[in-house]
């Protein structure tokens, strides 16, 4: 890397965090590039029976501002670390909750945060077991940071991985792309817009244990920072293959669009916090796409593309115009602090 | 609780962060008192053979300086979650780490600090299996904060837990109290003293190993926030018995005496972060405390008191003149970011 300190597209979930996790945080870290290649780590415990496995994963939130329409730093906590644990096939059943608290934060703030934490523990169905508190001078935090961790199991059998799509599958998007990032900007000091969305903010292990049941699913991932388009990139990337989207085939809200319009945004690299993308073996491909479309939050469910053998990491994207284009992975990001 | 806002002594590991934990944290999340008695919390899973447990904690760092004589941000973030897993009397195996970057931090020192914690993961031999990093505009955080969250597996048979001491059992703590906030506070700017003391900063599982080969413990805690009188406090509560500790018997080291002195605070107070303090049954604690001489992190280890029947959460101290005199929980703390 050129530069010497830490800015803000290191953390925007792109080639440029990448770099910093490759060239910083990696190497010292012992773990080589398979640390986060995941949305968690899938391990083998002494004790646990032949084949079961736990996935382990951790996030830290940093959302401004800290309620936005459709959810807050509190329910972000948990849908980001449930739907990463989700990702590997995992049935989410423990978290950790670390809170980082500046002197001066209003309590009423922290109890309304903490309330809609605990309300979307409850809804997801995952229980606080552990916890941590610590008190930062004024100044030297925005408000709060909360971090949380998470513990799911995995069943014996299943084999879901960002590395795991081959060509022939179908990729799944569970719904409109845009949603979260849009919502939290909408509501940003500074930018005056009103759209009129909804962060689509959501526990996904409830729709993912409705996809695995209906059987062949591969890989998955939830576009959250870097957008639908970091996440296509991942995958092909991890699994080695080529990916073909058809652009129009992913679903957009209207809001969301005029929004990008107006900012000269592409909806692709928006963050989400509720969709997943899935790589599909193809004849099991309907089953999936329908048992998505039965749940509510797979309402939207589209097919929007499917995995080639090409070159590997490689997405290419069809456009509406009937011309291809290759995807980029996105470099920073377009705003901070979007979870 | 009277006021409104947080404040930093609801970080200080004494009444007022309990305070805090009870009327405003454990509500929310449904976890009542019991999800932070424990240094961390064992758990059993779906598919782990009878008996066995895993132990699962998380610890946010925020000290400040990041660099203190002894130990950095890396080493603490290591050691913090490492020693919450091993009061547990679990076998420390994966960490996760959280990382929240303020924007130009220089790149040297977030490498420095992963080096360190790299480094102290294997020499603690626990693995670092997933991640997460944000960064914050400048302004917003102080540098650097460093999540870890840390999976233990507790053998089947094994029950350490605070709330274990039983009358008669003999109080053994693992040696000198107060070098790391001594050493911290040391180095803190606008603190000019040049106190020859260094962080007890250290991964005590080699240690608790050890101490539960010889059997016979049946209560942990590492007096970290809040230090020695907090841990005593806390174990008499959670136990429902009284403890009686010989002033003279806990050992503090001379630069610690004097800074206390100069400062006019008092070493039970401050912060370790490599020690520990066990209950142990009558009969088996000369083998225990011999176990703990032994080991390089137990050389000055004593036995300092024992738990008596009297009153639940009384905590007695049988000052050098020979008068007694209850310890009170503190109440906040001395100083900020100490951890």
């Amino acid at each position: 890397m050129v530069e010497k300190v830490v800015n803000m597209a290191h953390g925007g979930g792109g080639s440029r965090m990448l770099e910093l996790l490759e060239e910083v945080v990696f190497p010292a870290l012992g773990g080589g590039t398979p640390l986060e290649a995941e949305d968690a780590a899938a391990l083998s415990l002494p004790e646990m029976e032949a084949g079961g496995k736990i996935a382990y994963t951790t996030d830290s939130f940093v959302v401004k501002p800290m309620i936005f329409p459709g959810g807050d730093i509190g329910k972000l906590a948990v849908c980001g670390t449930v739907n990463d644990l989700s990702m590997r096939g995992a049935r989410p059943l423990y978290l950790t909750v670390g809170l980082i608290l500046e002197e001066g934060l209003p309590l009423e703030t922290l109890r309304e945060a903490l309330a809609s934490l605990g309300r979307w523990a409850a809804e997801a169905g995952v229980a606080v077991v552990a916890g941590d508190t610590k008190v930062v001078e004024r100044g030297a935090a925005d408000g709060m940071y909360i971090n949380t961790s998470g513990i799911g199991v995995i069943p014996a059998g299943r084999e879901v991985s960002i590395s795991g799509a081959r060509p022939g599958d179908v990729l799944l998007l569970s719904g409109c792309v845009g949603d979260h990032e849009t919502a939290v900007l909408s509501r940003r000091e500074g930018l005056d817009f009103r759209v009129e969305v909804e962060s689509d903010c959501a526990p996904l292990n409830g729709l993912v244990e409705a996809m695995l049941e209906a059987g062949g699913v591969h890989a998955m991932r939830d576009p959250t920072r870097g957008g639908l388009a970091a996440s296509l990139k991942e995958m092909a990337t991890a699994s080695g293959v080529a990916l073909e989207v058809s652009e129009g085939d992913v679903p957009v809200r209207d809001g969301v669009r005029a929004f990008c319009e107006l900012l000269g945004l592409d909806p692709f690299l928006l963050a989400n916090e509720g969709k997943l993308l899935a790589a599909v073996a193809e004849e099991a491909a309907p089953a999936v796409l329908a048992a998505m479309r039965a749940h509510p939050l797979g309402a939207e469910a589209a097919a929007v593309g499917r995995v080639a053998e090409g070159r590997a990491g490689e997405v290419s994207l069809l456009t509406p115009l009937g011309s291809h284009r290759l995807l980029r992975m996105p470099s920073g990001e377009h705003f901070p602090r979007i979870c």
